[in-house]
């Protein structure tokens, strides 16, 4: 019960002073999270209420299913922006539609985050590696800040890569609206200034560094304050200045997801990159905060945790949510001790929806833009690239790939072409082993690549020592090796694997043994194997390749040696043994285990 | 210049004995390849001269690009299925743009082989790991067959899975056409009896055993010849028995295929699948007829022999081409010494095509159907699945299931699946590697994991040995392990990860070393290294990681301990030290290298 519910661990022993540390964390995070939530849905081009409901439910179910003590859960920037290249994909912006998808979106996430929560397929996430994710957040966010643009100029414009938007921008550049332009520059270069300079004015201004570092984060607040201030004393509605007008009052009611198949099929990729790249960040930041304070989040639960959220956020009329990382940082910075902090959140969203929406009728959407835009280019870093390239050129290859494609034809291609392009590098990697021809050292019973080391090697025994495991991705490279090793020299007349390092033999590589085998028989050679481990060696028996083997199986590469070739095999190891100083140690194989 | 034409390294030493061998070879394998070429332009939906075509300027490409001597290149069962699939996806049987989206298949599979060959992407093909292939192999053998049964009865069915196949041949089992019927079920037995039953005929009726074998193969000429002259006789035509009909006489023309792009995009991926499928074929068989001989293929170069070898036979107005795995046994048996046969065998198809094309207007399409039920079912291997299951049950599972969808919902998923099946299993395999915390051996210097051995540790240091190199599958695993372990005994205050077993750390792993790095420091603790590798370090110095490290890299795991528990580890080494039998040896890690 505990796995799946960690709200046990925690609420029994809940006290009066976690609880006014939650909740001073609450306040703080519910005033950072309605400007966010506003600007998110209108990222992803939903109505502004969609995205004060996906902070309400999911904030109350993490609480819940979460391991995570300080992670706030919610819509946030590249989720949303995958949300609107999804939903536009099959609906257009504005109508039902686009709602009813955004919504399915957010439904079938949670499930497909609950499945593999269930059945522990966390590893998946794993498919996405490092300079891929972080690639692809750079790009992304250079595309959300692209996609903003427009909102600060007051202009329409199209487009949902750089491609097809600077070309838009460029073309609606004399519709701009001076007085929006005015607005959001103002706003954008406040908020640039508030992420540096209010904490420093802040503690000039005499306040203690506790309340100037929270107090900090909330200059999205009095962005949107000012503005919407201005906006209802000046009337600037009426000079064409978008604003984001009605937004219904009231809780959200339970919603169902449209049930159409091809809608679910439409969405069914758009969906999986969410969860997966949703779950990447949310991992990586409770990851980060529990360990700060040295407690554990469990992987597995979080699947379980994030797909119930999203399952929540849909079922509530909202859109996908992830773990964000500022507004976890802020929460943690605050002093939250359990997840009940995040449930005090949600009840301070559902209040702000029941009452705080009229105030936001005159809140100008170019601030929603620029608090947006300033949020984002944070996640941009361009440095990454040559700094892996310095590293990995492989990596900085992936990297490369995935910002220019998700720039240039859209954030899906982009994801899965990095992807792609790591797995393949990583197959290429792993399909060369390491492989070294051995010779055996004088004066022991110890054997050592011969190109390495002065060792002794019988023409008509070619040993050869692979430094991994044998499966799909290098079985054909040792077919390879071994009929070029055999083509190469023709004294060769017996060939001996030794399995020092070989942790696991896959049914690929079996039957890449048993072609091996075959083929060597067939060119009157045999193959032995030595050093084979005991797991290794308890599944061969299964097979059929010991029965089949033309040669034998070794104990120690020793032994294989001093039968296909004795009178060297021992005097190798008897001469020079008085002379040598120290005692050679026996292989690695043989010790300990 | 003999990398990429091998042909320079047998031609200028070609000579009179070799020439009679080839040609012997190649008399032999144009009897076989006149059936099989019409057989598969059948199956493939095609006219029967496409299957012609596609024997000729292949055969003459492969003898001047392919590195086997004795490979056959030609028309192939799955690929003629693969055809058919693809190719029925985007146009109707029958129409001049069925026969354009094969040509265009043809080349497109030729491009896509050339480019892997030239960039040496060849490890490409490893993606398909032997269960995947195997099952696929089987699967489409039995669809083929199931797709020949219409032609046997002389009904129209429709499906290309076996769930569409079955219905529709149920429902037109009432129109089966007589004699069709019985000239099908006739050719079908005797071509069963012929497989095994012929040679030792021909053995009991005097003729010796190097011409019993060839003249075994010829089964398929004695079905068509005796059929079409029954067909003939009886002027079967009239009572509604299919016959093959008019071939156009003479020599293919050069052809373009259509240069629709939408067409290119459609074939993008069923050309993919059949290049490396093909290739992976080819490869195999090249390989172990290479080896019987002890000669030797170049891989990188059979990508580039196949790629040519497509392109040409899509430009001369043939489908996609294979290396066939009967087809090259009876080259190698039948004594060919060069792929000279080959180029004889395609003189001689194209005397066929001039010539020989009257005589085949007889030939039932039930007797080209009886000869492929009869191939296709050699390759079906249903036994595989239990043998796999046995010893290996994920990749039997990847096995069952690459079969289960190739017969329900098509060749292309099913291959997909299979691919993606088994690379997530991989991953899954790899993103948990051997892990072992460890302590130091009494008495020595040396240390072993603290579960199998009576070892000492210190309760401050924790040592955590990875058996594995460090890259993304494995990169969140080292995260989570770290994570895990210094939550649950809060006496730790270093970490030492020993590296003896790391031959890379990509940079996913970098990054997440960083991580761990940092997350250790915010918790009051220290990241130590031990043990790593030259050139891991060397790479490890162009990063970030070793300047914000915040304990120290160790040469050795013992000067590690000894630094943070120095009484302990030197109290170790020296207690018993006298008492001691046997000289511990020392880490694999110092020895050697």
């Amino acid at each position: 019960m505990n796995r799946y519910f960690p709200i046990l661990t925690w609420a029994p022993g809940y006290d009066r002073r976690t609880l006014a540390a939650d909740l001073i964390a609450a306040v703080i995070v519910t005033v950072m999270l309605i400007p966010q939530s506003l600007a998110y849905a209108l990222l992803a081009g939903l109505p502004a209420e969609v995205g004060l409901y996906a902070s309400i439910a999911p904030l109350l179910i993490y609480a819940v299913f979460g391991t995570s003590r300080t992670l706030a859960v919610g819509p946030v920037a590249v989720a949303s922006l995958m949300t609107a290249v999804a939903v536009g994909e099959v609906a257009a912006r504005g109508t039902p539609e686009y709602l009813g998808a955004a919504i399915l979106l957010a439904v079938m996430s949670g499930l497909m985050l609950l499945a593999m929560g269930v059945l522990r397929l966390g590893f998946l996430a794993n498919f996405l590696s490092h300079p891929v994710i972080a690639g692809f957040i750079t790009a992304a966010g250079l595309l959300i800040a692209a996609s903003q643009v427009k909102h600060i100029l007051g202009v329409r414009a199209e487009g949902e890569t750089l491609v097809d938007l600077i070309p838009s921008l460029a073309g609606h550049l004399p519709d701009t609206n001076p007085v929006t332009l005015v607005i959001g520059a103002v706003a954008t270069a406040f908020l640039f200034w508030a992420r540096k300079g209010l904490k420093a004015a802040l503690l000039r201004a005499g306040l203690r560094e506790g309340w100037a570092a929270p107090l900090a984060r909330t200059g999205p607040v009095l962005a949107i304050v000012g503005t919407s201030l201005a906006a209802w004393g000046f009337d600037l509605g009426a000079q064409g200045v978008a604003l984001v007008g009605d937004i219904p009052r009231g809780l959200p009611v339970p919603t169902l997801p449209p049930l159409d198949p091809a809608l679910w099929q439409a969405l069914a990729v758009p969906a999986l990159l969410i969860s997966i790249v949703g779950y990447v960040e949310t991992v990586s930041v409770a990851q980060t905060l529990a360990a700060r304070r040295r407690q554990r989040i469990d992987p597995d639960q979080e699947l379980v945790a994030l797909g119930a959220s999203n399952l929540g956020a849909g079922l509530s009329g909202g859109f996908p949510v992830t773990g964000g990382f500022a507004r976890s940082v802020v929460n943690f910075d605050a002093g939250a001790q359990t997840p009940a902090a995040g449930a005090f959140t949600a009840v301070g969203m559902a209040l702000a929806v029941m009452f705080l929406t009229p105030a936001l009728y005159f809140l100008p959407t170019a601030t929603l833009a620029a608090t947006i835009i300033v949020a984002v280019l944070g996640l941009v870093d361009l440095r990454a690239l040559p700094r892996t390239w310095a590293y990995s050129r492989p990596d900085a290859a992936a990297m490369a790939a995935t910002i220019a494609l998700t720039l240039a034809v859209g954030v899906e291609a982009g994801i899965v072409a990095g992807v792609a392009l790591s797995l393949a590098l990583h197959l290429w990697r792993t399909s060369r082993p390491h492989v070294a021809v051995v010779g055996q050292v004088q004066g022991t019973e110890h054997f050592r690549n011969v190109e390495r080391h002065e060792v002794v090697t019988a023409p008509h025994v070619l040993t050869i020592r692979v430094d991994e495991s044998l499966y799909f991705p290098n079985a054909r490279f040792l077919e390879d090796l071994i009929a070029a090793r055999t083509a190469a020299d023709p004294a060769v007349t017996d060939v001996i694997l030794m399995a020092t390092a070989v942790n696991e033999i896959d049914a690929s590589a079996l039957e890449s043994l048993e072609a091996i085998n075959a083929r060597l028989r067939d060119a009157g050679m045999r193959l032995h194997l030595s050093e084979v481990k005991g797991p290794v060696m308890d599944r061969l028996k299964r097979s059929h390749l010991l029965d089949d083997l033309t040669g034998r199986v070794f104990l120690t590469q020793y032994d294989a040696f001093a039968a296909l070739a004795p009178d060297l095999a021992r005097a190798t190891r008897d001469r020079d043994r008085c002379e040598t100083a120290r005692p050679w140690p026996r292989p690695a194989g043989r010790v300990g285990r």
